[in-house]
């Protein structure tokens, strides 16, 4: 078992990674002082609820514990104030209390909706993160949590910390290859903005952890969780360093919108936008290879490296443009200066991004 | 004018209470480093805009600042879901970013709704309060923000400190009697729970503060604002001290409940509370002249001692167990010990409620 302590200060709270984790979930409970006088809220969805709900509830009433679920339809659609309404019922018909905590069990959106409740209900309880997919090693570091309005991803939010994570690679066996590889692509990002060591290790790695190896994936996700806490740790309300991060999410948020967030993974986006970074910045002058080992490292996991051709690019520029990162006319943009690292560009021009949209539907 | 400091540490921050600052509430802002690059919305109600809401933005955009307007509907009804969604929508067209400031233009229901937009979008941004009924003195105070779920008063909500309160004792002068004496009511509370020369201070100065006179209405406001302070800047998040601003509130409460949130104002229904429990307290072997004395301030402002007849106990009662501060049977109260000093004591019985019900039934 690896454990690894995302560093806040009070807000501080570990990352317990390894295999049967979640067969002992009571315990971790426990140990965090969650009292057992105080019903728990465990959120899931309709995907997850078949495969691990009855298991983690037995878990937590073996252990003394009261437990209410409740369970939303698999999907982004999840992120609604109307879901988190129906959810927030679900936790005053339940009981819960100030001590009262709720868990997450599942992947990105049902901790971000989850995350969400728990910071707002009686302004603020504990927070429990369960993730199942391995994209979620990305959203259990931070305290980042929100919803959606019908206007804009994630604008209604907080930063909420949890106060474990508990990460049980035995609940990641079950996920379906798309989501697989898909899940590596915020875990490759974290080598590619801090650490080419790490970068490197994924690419040599590849086989294993696309065949689920538990060593090595616990030993990818403590890595991913670290680069992100060691960001998280020096910019926790996101006032500057934190927005390396956000290497190829520009893009890659404008060609999740143009597909109706069903066309293309938030992974398969993102890992597109990477491309498009890396050429921005070559086409700025940098290193010709900066791209090509950023395509190389992708494509080893069969992560798409190019834009297809149907997709319109003043639709695409039109989508960017409602992304918060616009100022004036020009685009703040997070660009490879090497392998492992990454500056903050406020000047790239509308023709530049149309021109590397243009390349990445060329290589397709 | 008159400036007092709500210490709590970095989030500390100032309350202006004087005549005529409304006219300078562009350079307050500047002075508090709210952009003018970024756009502000300013909430306000259907009864207040048209006193107020022009001359507001006129003065902001003489500072060179733009300004988004939200007018909700006046009344505890918008502190909804859907309005608030209404309030986030007029953000997000208005083009607000994470350098932007909400400013809260009316009394403790727009305080709640705004603060609660700040406090989430884009996962929290400025927040500026700018109260326009002597009750705010005491929400504006504190940092607690939240909506209504269906089931629950306030059970959606966040803890988001404001930048600054400009607190212009003109614009209290519109108020119609029955809120300027149910506004006093939280005022006089503050005396009653911390300090009894300002009890005292009340109750000499009732008919100067009746007819609303700027100064001793500025001394009041502060003396009231400076008890919360005191409490909040020992207890923020609300784990012990804070508890004993709610003398009052738990039977107040459930009378404001039972009356549809529409018979008694908040203030009354506090004032009847506090009566409540300067009984409870009597009952179990307290002074006599607790129960005097505070009847006799409260009357002295025209609030009401009695709860009316036709108000059925057990309806009382039931609302009142609804409430979230209670506990396997036992209710947790604020019982005063003296003028000026209260004690938390959490094992008064439903008999020992009940009886006192029947008592403030008596006085009517």
């Amino acid at each position: 078992m690896r454990t690894l302590t995302v560093e806040l200060g009070e807000r501080s709270y570990p990352i317990y990674i390894g295999s049967g984790l979640l067969e002992q979930i009571g315990s971790y409970l426990e140990r965090h002082s969650v009292s057992t006088k105080s019903p728990l809220l465990v959120v899931t969805d309709d995907h997850i609820a078949p495969l691990y709900l009855d298991k983690t509830v037995e878990q937590l009433e073996h252990h003394g514990y009261r437990v209410v679920t409740s369970v939303v339809a698999a999907g982004e659609k999840a992120k609604s104030l109307s879901v988190f309404e129906d959810v927030m019922t679900a936790a005053i018909q339940g009981g819960l209390d100030r001590k009262s905590a709720v868990l997450a069990l599942g992947g990105g959106v049902v901790g971000d909706l989850a995350g969400f409740v728990a910071a707002t209900y009686m302004r603020g309880i504990k927070f429990v993160q369960i993730p199942t997919t391995i994209l979620a090693h990305d959203s259990s570091v931070g305290g980042k949590v929100a919803v959606n309005h019908p206007l804009a991803k994630n604008m209604i939010g907080a930063f909420h910390q949890p106060v474990m994570v508990l990460y049980d690679v035995d609940t990641l066996q079950t996920l379906p290859m798309r989501d697989v590889k898909a899940g590596y692509s915020e875990m490759i990002k974290h080598g590619l903005i801090w650490d080419e060591a790490f970068a490197d290790w994924c690419y040599s790695h590849a086989d294993s952890l696309l065949s689920l190896n538990r060593e090595d994936l616990a030993y990818g996700l403590e890595k991913g969780c670290a680069v992100k806490a060691a960001v998280v740790s020096q910019d926790e309300q996101e006032n500057g360093l934190r927005a390396i991060l956000n290497l190829g999410h520009t893009i890659g948020h404008a060609i999740e919108a143009v597909g109706g967030y069903g066309e293309f993974l938030h992974g398969e986006a993102i890992s597109i936008g990477m491309i498009g970074s890396a050429l921005l910045a070559v086409n700025r002058g940098r290193e010709r290879s900066i791209y090509t080992r950023t395509k190389e490292i992708l494509e080893r996991f069969g992560l798409p490296t190019a834009l297809p051709k149907h997709v319109d690019t003043e639709q695409l520029i039109s989508a960017l443009l409602h992304d918060k990162k616009f100022k004036e006319n020009l685009i703040v943009f997070v660009l490879p200066v090497a392998i492992g690292k990454v500056e903050i560009v406020s000047d790239i021009t509308l023709d530049e991004v149309r021109s590397v949209i243009e390349q990445l539907k060329e290589e397709a």
